[in-house]
């Protein structure tokens, strides 16, 4: 019976690995996706006051059912942890599955459900912890190959990525204190503090202007001129960031191309 | 006589594949192609009272003008179709025609026009099918070189497109219900419910910024001016998937000068 | 003293010449520079009343001062003319210099200032014809080496620019039509016909988002978000082009310092 | 006792000398580092009225101990500078320091602070100094490695980026000229004169759009939308060369392994 539960335990162990080709796995990636996304709807319409009041049963036992799915898979992983790192023991393999960055995220992803069921919580965090179903596309991040795509592109250049932001947040700063200075006297219920000329600063370097604050001075406006031109340059870099990120990637794959041909060439020969 | 119809049957074949260097299809391409941005101009005009009041009657002759042009074109099409799919039969290849992309979009265009024949409407789904004569201008697409340029380097990289647009909706979607979680109690009227906050994470991650709806409590601010700076990187993944795109074309060409030039050397020598 | 007028104007003709490494030119490059930019400052100062009413004098003469040393300029290279195309004749020479490029906008540069000598015009007419002297800086393009390059890379892709800005052209007209069919109905104020919705999708497609007209209505704020979706392509679709023809550029120049290398190496052999 | 200094001195020069492996230095940038970005923070803490009263004592102190840190830094450079520059002799190599660009930053960023010991300042004047200590965040760039980076990408790219700036001030010039010729009769209060404008124009070619200034009348809405799709190619530009800036770093990492490969190969021939 040892031996079934081992043949058993190592089809566990492939079905869970990404990326394999059996035909099974695909169904289950689209089954795990779909999940996740059709809890983004249902987070989505709890929002509506007449669908809580009639369908609000419902919403629950979906919750429920989602993840009694993670739970269980959650489990499963840990059971079959052994397989995928073999040197390192028995218990030593379980602790490197939930130390791992896969395993965090599966772990993030059930524990908010499980949380008051050992602690005492008000409504208001309880409410919260729903919304923590958001974090389920986490996951969809390793079910989906595509996505797993860009993520390589933005992580290829997460240096670059922050040191732009980085840039950004210390203009928006600057931006912020100086225009806070300038406008205060004039709009003073606008400019109210630092934080208000920051949301400004935010809403000029992003490009997105609401319009609920700007400068009225001519030198606010004169410094309100040159950070939203510098905002274009803000749009640039990240731009031409990933451009060049994209035009990497594809320059590896004509490489790879070039050397194979080179290499049959040789054969040829 | 059957002779003399063959003749005119593969003169029409000809006249109808496009691309071809024949002097006569360069008019064809162009009128069509008048055709139909007039008819986006007619319903532009359609608009202003005063003008439907007055042209009404030359618009709907005009509207009759085009579909039977347009009609006309289609059995054409449909009566050539043997030529161009030799090995389908004669009721294949006609089948074949129809469900191609082209033959597709032919029909489409007709199509909502002789609908209120064969079923009884009501004013407001008639005057929406008026506006279907919107879809022309995909037509446009086969009779215009230029738009099958900027057409095939978008359809080079609509995987790309796609997952930036599926990143970009579920983004709006966590954006829109984790906005609306903060901003309902503080304007219960603006943020009335998930669809509203998703407006506003449509206006702020487009950089757009109406700015009828944004938030005002800090943490919808500081939140808000997350939303807004990931926006900035929503901006910059298609621009660098599309400038990659448009270079890879640039390269591809000079792939092609290059092999010409070795190839003739290799001759010469 | 014939060989003494043909002496100097060889001199005029070696001097308007631009790109020339004669010292004298760059100072005249500079001078007809300043001379244009400040012309541009006037129109803008004009605009003060207070300023108009103490300067006004001054700012006649400025302008009187400037259309006559464009008019030198003007009579100077039509003069010089047989020198710059010797083959076409006395006559023929300065029809080809009226209607070249540079010529016809040294025209545009000064007719506007003897218009009113030859026609009656009244006030408004002549005040439009001040704002002519805007259409100087046409001719800063001539004297500027780096405005030039710019205008090169974008001189480079001008059918795809032209694409862009026909698609764009006509996402805005099919956005308008539709936004206006349906927010007119909620709001017969704000689009009162499809120009108001013109002015909607231009707002909305360049993401400016002023705010003075947006959707209200379920499927206006649906229709609306896909437009603004499809705005971020419309900046993405320039920028991909724009930055192919600057690496375009860059690559050309890399293939020159290539060659030139590789020919001294097979001198060296 | 002299040699014991010398020692010393060496040692304070490799320490002040930024980018050397010492252990030390890391430890002195990253302390550097974290002062300037908390001067930053009290700058803007300042700015709020509670934090003021409490904590302004502390903020002085702060700021007091940071003018000395800098001080103390300008010192030992001075003293070291002999040895940086050993060709310029005792007080040519100071002088050499002193108007180096870091010198003069360095200058800057304390000189501020001991300004009023000299000169009489009113109130207004002296918060005026006390926002200089922004100014620190240029110091910043030499004590941070990946600023350096992307710095040093903008700097390559310095000219074109010139030309950019340039054009769009000409543009915004024009922009606000001619509409404030065309709006100004509808909205004499709203485009009170070119400045206003000029607001306009800025607000619109940087997408920003906050909604406090924009056409009304049928020709300023038709010309504005002009501007506003010019304002697209506008973010382009700057897309576009900084792109292209990153790549061109790309290839000549490239191209150094590539060199390097090929010595490799030509010694194990």
């Amino acid at each position: 019976m040892g031996k079934r539960l081992n043949t058993i335990k190592s089809k566990v162990a492939e079905m869970l690995v990404i990326n394999s080709n059996r035909e099974g796995n695909k169904f289950l990636e689209a089954f795990i996706s779909v999940l996740i996304l059709a809890n983004v709807v249902v987070v989505m319409l709890e929002s509506f006051k007449g669908y809580k009041l009639k369908y609000g049963a419902f919403f629950e036992v979906f919750e429920v059912v989602t993840v009694s799915v993670f739970s269980v898979e959650y489990l499963l992983r840990l059971w079959v942890a052994d397989i995928r790192y073999p040197k390192a023991g028995t218990v030593g393999s379980r602790v490197k599955f939930v130390l791992s960055g896969g395993g965090l995220i599966d772990l993030l992803a059930i524990l908010p459900f499980y949380l008051p069921f050992f602690v005492t919580t008000d409504l208001r965090v309880l409410r919260s912890l729903r919304l923590m179903r958001l974090l389920w596309i986490l996951k969809l991040n390793r079910y989906s190959k595509s996505m797993r795509l860009v993520g390589q592109v933005l992580m290829s250049k997460k240096t670059d990525i922050f040191v732009t932001v980085f840039v950004t947040l210390l203009l928006m700063s600057i931006a912020a204190t100086l225009m806070y200075d300038i406008e205060h006297e004039a709009q003073p219920d606008v400019f109210a503090n630092v934080l208000d000329a920051f949301w400004w600063s935010i809403a000029t370097l992003t490009t997105v202007g609401y319009g609920d604050i700007y400068p009225i001075t001519g030198w606010g406006r004169f410094f309100g001129g040159v950070i939203a031109v510098l905002g274009i340059g803000l749009v640039a870099l990240p731009t031409g960031i990933i451009s060049s990120a994209f035009l990497e990637q594809l320059d590896a794959q004509k490489e790879k191309k070039k050397k194979k041909a080179e290499k049959k060439k040789g054969v040829e020969e």
